[in-house]
């Protein structure tokens, strides 16, 4: 059995010298002080968590994980579970949304098949799954606790690659089909709230379809037991999470303890990420809110964390797309912070 | 007296035919329809403004408008007149945040002295005013109508230098202390609301601050007739506009008339952009607005124009900064449209 102990490695804390320098940065450069709202607000935090005065997200490494879902038996999904190995190739040819974002922003991606239904290597694709699949979680555990280490430690060795190359900043994304019921049955389990509260239309379900998908899965949470309060993230992972959803759960504890900022995307992920931050807490102050999705349960779970989103650009597509838009605004946050002119190089009066 | 009859020469129409076409593209991509979300509703907003399937935002020009402001004698501002000359020489030098972001989108900034105090030219500013700066409002109207056509006029000739560059895309900005003064009282007697709806704390008032200023430019609506109902906007910019509000105004006609897209910054160019849809109703197709200020009004004369802009980052700077972070967004929307393979060409089932 893979073992799981680095997962409780503390991560380190942001830094509240390099935090007060940037805070003291931004209050002497030549604008009215707070008048960059949220972008002094993100130059700031990063300052502090990359420890320096200027901060930077020059370098930055996508990496995508996809999984299949044995849940789609049930009819949950608008599309069939073969989309999720077509899109693989779309991914690594550079037709997908995510490809196109990571060619303009100049952000290296990495797609990682962490258990897709493909029977064999994908040109392009790093495979690292335990499996094809999960199984159907209506009817068993969606995997054993060994495939749940192996896709978590997944997760860890993408982010291993990408420190390789020494990452300013981590962008995480997803691609499964039905990977929202997945995603939204591990957050009602976590915040024991009811499936309706977050269940949404995925990639296109009518009211019908999404009604369904909210009764497979509190018949789900009642099977494996996860409507009693304070149920371990790594039971319910195990029982209704996806082999991409544990490898983003590890990805993200793994950044974090590699002092990796990540910026978050849309409504798995931060599913993914409420996860991480109950399997390791520390990891809580390196995740970064990229965006509002307009997957309905995507706002219960921020709300949860304490998340204040940037973008709210009703976008709900997933593979880290909203989390790239961001970081075309996150990197002009640090262009302003380190390279404006403070009152005094520009000899401007201050305030009266 | 300059000729202000350009003013009411009809602006295109954006084409149905484009529209439709770039529809259809955003229905045949990769992705869930729908789910780029106000990413798919720009482009396709764009393409029909530009009459091509496939938009373009690359080949951007950022024109800034300053002007001083004779109410600034009545204490309105956090900050005082010398600043606007001051902030000319950082616009020129590179270390204003417009300055900075231009620089990073690869955008060219040009700053044009539309009515600021400064005696003399200043090297890097484009000097084209009628007088140096405008009266005191609260005891007589801003600007004479010569100064004011004078005005107009040089915004559209600013709209002129970019179409010979071939401008995708405009954005315009704005710096002059005392302008969200001047900006809340046009507003207030353009849509006949009250100043204290209008009125914030602009560079940085404090409550008993704004109360002043909205006071002051109560007074001033009594003191030139300003509370009746349908007053021309040519009326309220002479009597309370500010010089580059003015020009901003003909900035924005002019590049509608001209089929040039303007991506409208925040509360002092929203408030101009409101005085020239007023001028010339049918420029309104012609400017998407980009994002929310955190100065109060701004979100009346948003909901006014019913414009739902892109970004919510609670700045409150002005110069066009607000705009050209969204510009970044606007880019990836063109991106996306342009670059990602549809269904058919990856090989990928559409939905079930």
């Amino acid at each position: 059995m893979t073992d799981t102990a680095w997962l409780g490695t503390a991560c380190p804390r942001p830094s509240d010298v390099h935090r007060s320098a940037a805070e003291d940065r931004q209050n002497s450069l030549t604008k009215p002080p707070g008048s960059l709202g949220a972008l002094e607000r993100i130059a700031i935090r990063l300052a502090a968590l990359q420890e320096t005065e200027r901060p930077r997200a020059d370098n930055v490494r996508i990496v995508l994980f996809a999984g299949d879902h044995g849940v789609t038996a049930q009819g949950i999904s608008a599309f069939p579970s073969s989309v999720t190995v077509e899109m693989l190739r779309n991914f690594a040819s550079g037709g997908a949304a995510i490809s196109v974002l990571a060619r303009n922003l100049n952000a290296r991606l990495e797609v990682v098949d962490a258990g897709t239904l493909a029977t064999s290597d994908i040109a392009g694709v790093v495979t690292d799954k335990p499996c094809r699949g999960t199984r159907d979680f209506s009817a068993s555990p969606a995997m054993t606790s060994e495939e749940f280490a192996f896709a978590l430690d997944a997760g860890r060795r993408a982010v291993e690659r990408a420190a390789d190359h020494g990452a300013d900043l981590m962008i995480f994304g997803e691609m499964g089909i039905g990977n929202t019921t997945s995603a939204a049955a591990v957050a009602a389990a976590l915040l024991g709230r009811a499936p309706d509260d977050l269940v949404g239309a995925g990639t296109g379900l009518d009211s019908d379809g999404i009604r369904h998908k909210a009764r497979i899965i509190d018949a789900a949470l009642d099977l494996h037991g996860l409507k009693a309060p304070r149920i371990p993230a790594t039971d319910v992972l195990t029982k209704v999470g996806g082999l991409e959803i544990a490898a983003l759960a590890g990805a993200m504890v793994a950044a974090a303890q590699g002092r990796i900022p990540v910026l978050v995307d849309g409504f798995i992920v931060t599913a993914a990420a409420l996860a991480a931050t109950r399997l390791n807490p520390s990891c809580a102050d390196w995740l970064i809110y990229s965006h509002r999705s307009s997957e309905q349960g995507h706002r219960l779970i921020l709300e949860a964390l304490g998340a204040e989103p940037l973008l709210d650009l009703k976008m709900r597509l997933g593979e880290g797309s909203g989390a790239a838009v961001a970081l075309s605004v996150v990197r002009l946050a640090c262009a302003l912070h380190g390279e404006m002119a403070t009152f005094a190089e520009a000899h401007v009066s201050g305030s009266l």
